[in-house]
């Protein structure tokens, strides 16, 4: 494989996650250290930014500065829910994307984002190729939701579903603090998947978790939902629920749906989320004492309780689309193969093809979801556990954490 | 002041915090290794316990299982939300305590509360000494809302306010990544004062926090915060705001009790809080994309993001109020005196008597507040910054929080 001399560009897509901006870091850290690539770009707001022709000198970035990016959550080069077209149909962003990359001499694409992104790394791609143009592409995994193909699992994940474990920990502490009973539920992030709600059952392994947990995975019924709920109510005087926002009914319509028939004082349909309605269905069964908690944002970006492994991982998988694109690889996106036995826990950078990743979802497998459908067992928390380890270890100023600063400087031809 | 030996009570009351049972471990430990204290007595879910006659055999726990109280958030021993009556109209409850009192030879009562509570510990101690028993009577002050009279602040405020900042600067990062703009609203505790939503600006003075921020101190005006969202939004694209739960109109009404208007899909009042009613209004008004999130529970149990001053004060509060007792002390509550100069921020136990620290609410003062009424200042900033210092660095099994577990052997007299 010859050398190819070139600029980059790196770019940042999809809903953010507490350790994004490490895997970016990974990338720009191996791409500024690399002679083969000659200037490193950074795309404002992922493909955007490149279409936009803006872009970030991460070259003219502080170094320390930059380093900081390990710590700091959401994505700094700032990011973008834009689909490319397909190119047969309608191929204008592609040329103009071409354009951009012939201005800049870019020979290096890296994006860094769940399927959608991926599939847009696959479809840049292709396009270069049939034109000619001679650039290499790699896709940097991300996603909280975990639903990528491919991967033992997805950077991102693990910090969130840190977060969610342990804040479920310390919600169970609260929920039962007096002498009269509560309902509390929580619900968690992930439309289609149900990983993230699933993390919530570390908690209850830890002896202080959900009593129930509902997953897109299997049909939710509502008559068994607040009997199961009656019946843990019964027996514990207590009954703490982590249920999935993507939960939905046997005929596919979403639980969460029945919510916007709802108006407020103000004659505006209700922005309250699936806990509240819940919270609400099972007080009026119960007559208990309930809470509905929407975990909301910070399950996604609370980098203060991130997982150290997730972080590390989350930089080796940057690092290593930078490496291998820069040793002659295309189209791949650089997964995890994880085996736990014995030995512990072992992670390994596993290059996964990316017309293979794209568009596909992983779910939680049936087998690790309890015949009730109200429970995740030992396979989910033998998967799942090794992800979380270790802590954040940033550093602080006025105890509050220290963020990534950067410069942003526009990128010149 | 002649010795007195018998058995102590320490019981908890009021909602719970990240750091109450740091408090109960410094008077437990104090307490188990004072020789005047014959036995160490837990109630169950505070004076209820005591009236009830369900008490934990302190004695009888293991001293590193207790010890992890300092990690542990909410209240161990359980709490409660009962309001003793007027002894002078009812005195049934004063004479069940009086009883148990003497059954068990308690000679110390050490309650753990918020106002009602320390008011709670004055009426006991005034009914023992107009009936000749001998009993020395301490508050141990806890309350995220910061809202006790006397003290510089109240243990318990920093780790919510910790939390809330560390929260905050997590979702302003988040909250500005795409590159369409967004609004977001967080609502924080805090009925009658906004010490809490004032820790927001914590992250404004780190650089990233919320733009706008509004007190229960200053009346709400909706035609001005909708300006005022639609003015930092048009400067700057995004716009965070923190709000209390307990801002309210000139005539004194909650915003919040607009929701109760409303209903779901089902008929029922909807549960949805204040963030989601004002996203709601601010996406009506101005056509943003709106996100509202309600830290609730999470903002008063979330030890893993605890203050270590936090929990050594709240410690030290609790070693106060049993070794004051001991050396002859009745009716005090330790507080906090604290300097804030250029030797930095020293913090020093104050007795301050129960008769003073009784129902009577602090609210943040009106000269910290700016002239909009939408923001607070550097007097603010001064006085919180030093409290949120320093990390919890309790232990962790499989990257989780290990919280005490204690046995709850029920006393006999």
């Amino acid at each position: 494989m010859s050398e190819l001399k070139g600029a980059c560009i790196i770019g940042q897509s999809g809903g953010p996650t507490s350790v994004i901006n490490s895997s970016v870091l990974g990338a720009l850290e191996t791409a500024l250290d690399n002679p083969s690539i000659t200037r490193v770009l950074g795309a404002a707001h992922g493909i955007k930014g490149v279409l936009d022709d803006f872009l970030y000198d991460i070259d003219k970035e502080d170094r320390e500065e930059l380093a900081l990016l390990r710590y700091t959550p959401s994505s700094a080069l700032g990011s973008c829910r834009y689909k490319l077209a397909d190119p047969d149909v309608d191929d204008t962003d592609y040329k103009r994307i071409l354009e951009i990359f012939k201005k800049y001499d870019v020979r290096y694409f890296f994006y860094n984002g769940g399927n959608d992104s991926m599939d847009t790394c696959n479809k840049i791609s292709k396009f270069m190729m049939k034109s000619g143009y001679e650039c290499r592409v790699m896709g940097i995994p991300k996603t909280i939701d975990n639903d990528l193909f491919g991967t033992d699992h997805c950077p991102g994940f693990a910090s969130a579903a840190k977060y969610i474990a342990t804040s479920c920990m310390e919600i169970y502490q609260d929920a039962r603090v007096y002498d009269t009973g509560m309902v509390c539920i929580v619900e968690i992030m992930g439309r289609h998947a149900g990983w993230l709600t699933a993390a919530s059952a570390l908690a209850t392994a830890q002896g202080a978790g959900p009593d129930l947990i509902y997953l897109p995975e299997r049909d939710f019924d509502m008559d068994k939902f607040i009997a199961d709920v009656k019946r843990v109510y019964a027996e514990k005087g207590n009954c703490l629920v982590a249920v999935s926002e993507g939960i939905h009914y046997a005929d596919g319509s979403f639980v969460s749906e029945a919510k916007t028939s709802a108006t407020d004082g103000f004659g505006h349909a209700q922005l309250g989320g699936l806990a509240a309605m819940l919270a609400d269905k099972v007080k009026s069964e119960t007559g208990a004492k309930v809470r509905g908690i929407e975990l909301s944002l910070l399950q996604r970006c609370a980098a203060h309780c991130a997982s150290k492994t997730d972080v590390d991982e989350s930089y080796a998988s940057g690092k290593a689309a930078v490496e291998n694109a820069v040793a002659g690889k295309t189209d791949f996106m650089p997964g995890f193969k994880c085996t736990r036995d014995a030995n512990g826990y072992k992670c390994e950078i596993a290059l996964l093809p990316l017309s293979e990743v794209a568009n596909t979802e992983k779910k939680v497998p049936q087998d690790w979801i309890n015949a009730e459908g109200n429970g995740v067992n030992q396979g989910f928390i033998d998967y799942a556990m090794p992800l979380i380890a270790g802590d954040n270890d940033g550093p602080k100023v006025n105890g509050l954490p220290r963020f990534a600063q950067l410069k942003k400087i526009k990128a010149e031809a």
